[in-house]
């Protein structure tokens, strides 16, 4: 059935960081004086990187539930090893890295489930179903928002579903330029993949390298070219999907208006509805030529004003990013050059364009006739220097959490004419609710995706690690989520609800929206084993604002 | 709070055709030979226009109900005469215009509501919950598919909430090019409160005159410059809803990832869900150049060839149709030229440019460039006479019905790949039901909207009227409509679900999708009074296919 399948398996993650050990950068000398001199950062607090200390909780499934897990996967497919239950626990948050740190494993799935079809995963969640054992599907393992860690106490267990022998190319239809993809595909296999056959996703997130087809599609994840490519649920035009109560498959056409479209309620459903087993994603041409540029303009507020007329009025770049004054300042848009000093002052804005010769020339020059007018200046290095290390800010979270700082992101968007408020009530959350702990952070911004009626706001806070940075992160992280809820903000535009968001999720759709969401679980899950406590509150009415 | 409402009261519909009958045109001399030579047409059905003959039903309402009713939107809002019961009976497909043309008024409401606010919607369906009286949400009447018929014989009545008064432009945003309106406003209305601002909707289908932005949103109307402005789901930023069970609000930024997209359950819930009371929707500036070209291309599938390159590779065109060779031969890309030769053979497009002179230029030069390349060559006249007769369609169709002939149209869509798969399926359904029933149609097709992957197929059927000619289009129908499935098409590309609609629907989503809808309606809409049997199937489960 497969056209093809990757011929090596992807590389292995850390369980303590990021991904590739190798790829966390050595800090220039000076980091860690500035560090302390403008943070208060104390003492460096080098991670634990051996197996040995950590103590799994003993699986709780009994031998009948192994047995008839072996007898419908294979025993190879049913892994209990320790070392396999940590890499499925959590994800990769900053809370989820700090607390691997400390070799706190509470959270490891009891099992490792690998099914390797359709059928096996509906097998899977029918025997999960009658058993009441949580099932967390599992793909990258890249969430930053507790999406891996379902609440199941009064689960008879737990296991993470991963869908990594899921990893085919299945079609590719040149005429309607699609293809069908199973879930457990990496970013870099899935494009190595349609470029063998010229063409590409153009869905480069973050966390491309480690995160999965299937995990972009459930929980809305959007690339750094989403202005030219689109975001991931754009991409996507069918969906299969296994549930406890069999199979759903959507999608028969670009657009309907055959009623609601039901795609929309499974993708960004995370895993509490079913687990996506193939989908349907719209490829284009591998572009023949490709450039990012560097652009600074005098100031944020300027800035933002030059991208959102290109967003409204075009040409619209491929790559549209803006850093504000304090990120330009730190250079964190060049993340190997952190703590030397800015080449300018203003604000650096990344451009980027793909396509054919012809049309990457024409909107180049298009974009650079609005950049100029805004009081742009190329900065002709600093496209390709973001190009290089577009996907090694988590490393660099990595090497600040060894030197004692604490450091994450949040992210958010809204309408153009709200933006500035939500950027100020959200600096204003975290700058004083950390400032009341005793360590003001740094807080840097960037707009990092743009829309005809908006953008999306990606913050990185940075500051001295006290001596329970869970609780003092948790502090921040609740400032924030309320100033963006306040400030009519969504609370995630593309790292998804999973458990960190969930509250301010329930405000965000109200109460009729959550029982909408309640109801079609109930549904399609009627044991509730779908990654309990993610993305669906229980019966009970959500917290309400304030 | 409203910015503005339109001076005038939009102009009445007539009841037994689509809209102003002073517009029905008179046919050229030699048309109806042309029918009864080449379709076997009989006697002409003049249609009967005296509201003396009709005979409405009682109202089943009882007087408490009434008085409640009275109570809570004034005298002057709850209307019970039979002109209006009768204006508000049913929408505008064929079998409902063949309905009112023999006097059956059967499905007439039994009372005519006009709420004039949201709280007001939240008290009709407030009393009509607990009175199990169904409501019917009615924004233009155009409904195509039995969306305003829903199946209410065990309710205590039924009462059509007729939005007109909900008319105001709430809200424009100029900075995120925004516009909140409400669901009552007619195309032509809403279009020059806008434009009197400098801003348009774009958004254009053949029922503009009629329709209201409600009803675009519920039914996921697209318009005929879709592959310009987007079709009106993907305009729609935000929504308001009155339910059952309280507030609905959604939409807190263009996108985002807080889970699944909600926005994408209400619209196209065609009032089975809520009712909507506002919308955010998107806008543009005006635009200074719109041009409007025919294109002849040599046949209708190197015509799709080249349209599906523009779609795909760019430029892409505001307005993108293309005619297959009967309708081009039958000009009725052009109704009022209907029956007159056609200039040449092939296929006709109507490519259409709005925008800044600039941007027009430069698009229309480059499609120039991919239409001459597929053989096409340019006709001067044939772009702004389709511009200028864009909705007169409908008009057609009644004066046709007039003469004793059955026309209706029918829409779907699929995937590049399929399209001609689909095309011949759907023609070789109507082609061989019909004239298995002594009655061989003309079938007449055209690719009416465009996307990346895919496009929409739109038929029109003409045929001699049988005795009993709406068993004879349903027969038509169900054979078309099976053969849609068949070929893997969507039920409806943008004309919506409805009653017509409901069999085919069930199988496109699938029993647990229907499960899902009928989950989240059973949670909005307990006493279930929305549009019973509109979109949602009862308990049951749905037909299988074949």
């Amino acid at each position: 059935m497969a056209l093809a399948r990757p011929e090596q398996p992807p590389p292995q993650a850390s369980w303590w960081g990021w991904g590739d050990p190798e790829r966390v950068p050595t800090l220039p000398a000076g980091v860690r004086q500035l560090l302390v001199e403008s943070l208060g950062v104390r003492e460096p607090v080098p991670v634990e990187r051996s197996l040995i200390d950590f103590i799994l909780p003993a699986s709780r499934l009994d031998s009948d539930a192994d047995a008839e897990l072996v007898s419908a996967l294979g025993a190879e497919n049913v892994l209990i090893d320790d070392e396999v239950r940590l890499r499925h626990t959590r994800g990769k948050s900053t809370p989820d890295l700090l607390r691997m740190r400390v070799c706190d494993a509470d959270d490891a799935p009891d099992l490792v489930l690998l099914p390797g079809s359709h059928a096996e995963v509906l097998e899977v969640l029918r025997i999960c179903s009658y058993r009441r054992i949580a099932v967390v599907p599992f793909g990258g393992g890249t969430s930053v928002v507790g999406g891996l860690q379902p609440r199941a106490d009064d689960y008879s267990g737990v296991v993470a579903v991963d869908l990594r022998r899921m990893n085919a190319l299945l079609e590719l239809d040149e005429e309607s330029r699609l293809a069908v993809l199973e879930p457990g595909l990496r970013g870099p296999e899935a494009e190595a993949l349609l470029r063998a056959r010229g063409y590409t996703l153009g869905h480069f997130p973050q966390s491309f390298e480690y995160a999965t087809l299937g995990g972009f599609a459930a929980a809305r994840s959007s690339g750094q070219a989403s202005a030219g490519y689109g975001r991931f649920d754009e991409l996507v035009v069918a969906l299969r999907l296994a549930t406890p109560r069999g199979t759903i498959d959507l999608g028969r056409a670009p657009k309907s208006a055959a009623g609601p479209d039901l795609r929309q309620l499974f993708l960004g459903s995370e895993g509490a509805l079913g687990v996506i087993t193939s989908l349907t994603v719209q490829v284009r041409p591998t572009p023949a030529v490709c450039v990012y540029e560097g652009w600074r303009l005098p100031s944020f507020r300027e800035g933002t004003e030059a991208v959102r007329k290109l967003a409204q009025d075009g040409p619209v770049p491929t790559v549209l990013r803006l850093s504000d004054e304090a990120e330009t300042a730190l250079n964190l848009a060049r993340p190997a050059a952190i703590g030397q000093s800015s080449q300018s002052a203003g604000c650096l804005a990344i451009v980027g364009f793909e396509g054919t010769a012809d049309d990457v020339a024409a909107r180049r020059a298009g974009a650079a006739e609005v950049l100029r007018a805004a009081g742009g200046t190329i900065d002709a290095s600093a496209g390709e220097t973001w190009a290089a290390q577009r996907y090694d800010g988590p490393y660099l979270r990595d090497a600040l959490l060894d030197t004692g700082a604490l450091v994450e992101t949040l992210e958010t968007a809204t309408f153009w004419s709200s933006l500035d408020r939500l950027y100020q009530a959200v600096s204003t959350a975290l700058r004083e609710s950390l400032s009341a702990l005793g360590t003001p952070p740094a807080i840097l911004c960037h707009i990092s995706h743009v829309y005809r009626a908006g953008a999306s706001l990606y913050f990185t806070v940075g500051c001295a690690q006290l001596d329970d940075p869970l609780a003092q992160w948790y502090h921040a992280k609740e400032a924030a989520s309320d100033a963006i809820l306040s400030a009519g903000g969504s609370i995630s535009h593309h790292h998804g609800v999973g458990t960190d968001h969930l509250r301010w999720f329930s405000q965000e759709i109200g109460e009729l929206g959550m029982a909408v969401l309640r109801a079609a679980k109930a549904e399609l899950d009627p044991a509730g084993i779908l990654n309990p406590g993610i993305l669906i509150t229980d019966r009970e009415p959500p917290l309400s604002i304030g």
